[in-house]
């Protein structure tokens, strides 16, 4: 049986679990690709920690030339993350003639025009169904299977330490902060979780799959992004007490206007897959205007099941599909039709309002007031002081009913600004 | 831009749906492949009656062999169903040189080996997406994403009729042959549904997916198989009152023992994703050892849904990629390595077991003793009279602890040989 060498740059978790799997389990995948598959170089600045793989010897190195130069490693694994040096890393693989298989989502949602171009230029491919979702196979069905469909939408939790931290909020009743600290105990949230509560993160995985999925092509920066990092105990509670779960969702929706996009907190109807989604699980829904709902869920991160979907894309690589695939997408192309994205002022949609007040005669009917002049109509209302002392303010919770975006927006731009109102108002959308 | 030439025998209601996309989405389909396709021929014996697409003229045609004989069409689509004339159809498409697409389970599932030895000895591909699942990507996950993985089990929901009637019988608190009624009146199952409602649908799919995932190679025939045919009213709130909803799941798991492998109706846990797949939707449930915890769901059947996973794998064709795939996974090839499937009789569970008995003293004894000399202990009972009349029978209903296949069905021979005994037993496995 012939041999075929690949490579591994970026030794941390995801490359643990990648070197696990093709040294643990040569012959399964030998049998998938009907060769047997050397890893014969793993590149890291760090080459003395334990990792608990035993490598063969020579595997492990810190220059970068050991693999660029050699011409016998046909496929090379990216896993280094961030933007600088995993851009120009990539650049100079593909350059040197390496098929590439990346987990970058930064990287992507960022430089995706120009590392697709460099790809097409020496005629490699870029796969990268590890940036999106870990093992689950999102970027697979989309590229492949699901290409009989125009997608109408798209709905997703890509953010596995998010859906942990709110996960934790409602069954323990916790605070944001507890929830956060517990998430870092547990090793679900890093020592510094801003990339992911506030919805980068989940905004990048959104861009990627927008370009793939609905062939827009923007910055990542352009996409309306609020975070978790707002969300207390009281919106648990009172989305709860409406049949609601608090979810934070990446939306893509086809529309006469251009594509909706959008990441925000999302109150989800209990009882919906999306809905039920718990812990630091992923879940993506998919609406193909032939294909009708699809769902797709399973783990997000972690060692193994990302390295699934990385050890799948090296197979894929290897077995020449990924080639195929890469270059009929032709995705950031030039050539490429784009898909024109709606005005996110211009997006209709119910919304949840909490708002700290003083707590005395006349504010709610300001509030009110104010939002009625910018025509958003209240569902509901829910008044609430924590504290019975007569000066502690008070917390007001609106359900909306459809608005603009813009009128939205501006409505809270108003009330924020009144003497009335302590801090900045809370909103989310409302499924 | 290239043509290239595809072909449709079966023109029925997948078939339809297919030749809407084709002649609907030309520009689309165009796009996917790099290629313009042409729908040259469709074959159907009928060539009367209006299907509701318009078709070009001389497409519609009930001569074969202008298919056949057509060296420009590379790819046809076999959907007439069932064993014969498909499978002739099939091995002369594949001699004349042509790929084959298609839906046909029952035929896979049968005589999968004839059928794939013969597309390698042509050198040709069979893709067969839409034979499991309706639009679900769940043949393409596990033959291309999915390959890092050893699967540990699989749980699946893949008959649309089946999961809409239980689903009724639930929500409207209907008995089974209602919910059969209705279900044929809105036109989910057939005027004999027969193959769906006693498992033999699923079974097939059953077997298709236990080769692919698991490597068994087995007559789909030696599955056991239990029917919804024999659930009723009473099963539905019993399971609702313990936490369960009832659904018809196919199972592969793997053991020390073998890959166990069985159709029945089950009682899962309501909150799982499994149990909350409604009407006729399905779900395929995927454990494998790297990606862990994988679910697919959506549209199980239908005319567009079925026809966007055919037209996926059309697509698939032309760009080689099913090509690719097919040679790889050599599946039902003779040196593929097969996996041993464990006896039926070992595997082991809980069960749900329902007796229609005489209402006199001793008769429950009688039947736990029974299950006690078969080494089955019990975990609950519940007894009930559905008349006040005295010699009214009554229905008991036990659950059991983990016991034998074996001596289940052993204790079940026993106890139905009883004078005490009205009926067969109703049977089903717990989650």
């Amino acid at each position: 049986m012939d041999t075929v060498k690949v490579a591994l740059i970026g030794f941390g978790t995801i490359g643990t679990g990648v070197a696990k799997i093709l040294f643990g389990q040569r012959e399964r995948i030998a049998r998938a690709v009907g060769r047997n598959v050397e890893l014969t170089r793993i590149c890291d600045k760090d080459t003395q920690r334990d990792r608990g793989v035993k490598l063969p010897p020579d595997v492990l190195t810190d220059d970068l030339n050991a693999i660029s130069n050699d011409s016998e490693i046909s496929t090379v694994v990216e896993l280094v993350g961030g933007i600088e040096p995993a851009r120009s890393i990539i650049l100079s693989l593909l350059k040197s003639g390496k098929n590439v298989v990346t987990a970058n989502k930064a990287l992507l949602a960022t430089h995706g025009s120009e590392i697709f171009d460099a790809a097409r230029s020496y005629n490699r491919s870029v796969s990268f169904e590890a940036a999106v979702g870990g093992a689950i196979p999102v970027i697979n069905a989309i590229s492949t299977a699901l290409q009989a469909n125009e997608l109408r939408q798209l709905q997703a939790i890509v953010n596995g330490t998010c859906n942990f931290i709110l996960t934790q909020m409602e069954e323990h009743g916790t605070n944001y902060a507890t929830a956060v600290a517990e998430a870092q105990r547990l090793g679900y949230a890093e020592a510094n979780p801003a990339m992911d509560v506030n919805g980068t993160d989940t905004v990048q995985k959104l861009a990627i799959l927008a370009h793939l999925g609905f062939g827009v092509k923007l910055n990542w920066q352009d996409i309306p992004r609020t975070g978790i990092d707002t969300v207390e105990a009281i919106d648990i509670v009172y989305a709860k007490r409406l049949g609601y779960r608090i979810k934070l969702l990446a939306v893509a929706e086809a529309t006469p206007d251009g594509i909706e996009l959008y990441v925000s907190p999302t109150l989800v109807k209990i009882d919906t897959p999306v809905a039920n989604v718990r812990d630091s699980f992923n879940i993506v829904r998919i609406v193909g205007d032939v294909a009708g709902d699809i769902v797709l869920q399973g783990r997000g991160a972690g060692e193994l099941p990302t390295a699934s979907a990385v050890v799948g894309d090296m197979i894929d690589t290897i077995l020449g599909r990924a080639k195929i695939t890469f270059d009929i997408l032709n995705l950031w192309g030039k050539e490429r039709p784009v898909t024109k994205i709606k005005n996110p002022a211009e997006i209709c949609g119910k919304n949840y309002l909490r708002f700290l007040v003083e707590d005395r005669p006349g504010v709610l009917a300001e509030i009110a007031g104010i939002l009625g002049r910018h025509k958003i109509s209240i569902a509901s209302v829910l008044q609430q002081q924590d504290n019975e002392s007569d000066d502690s303010p008070a917390t007001l919770i609106f359900m909306t009913h459809i608005s603009r975006e813009g009128d939205t927006i501006a409505a809270i731009d108003t009330i924020d600004s009144l003497a009335c109102v302590r801090g900045k108002t809370v909103r989310m959308r409302v499924e």
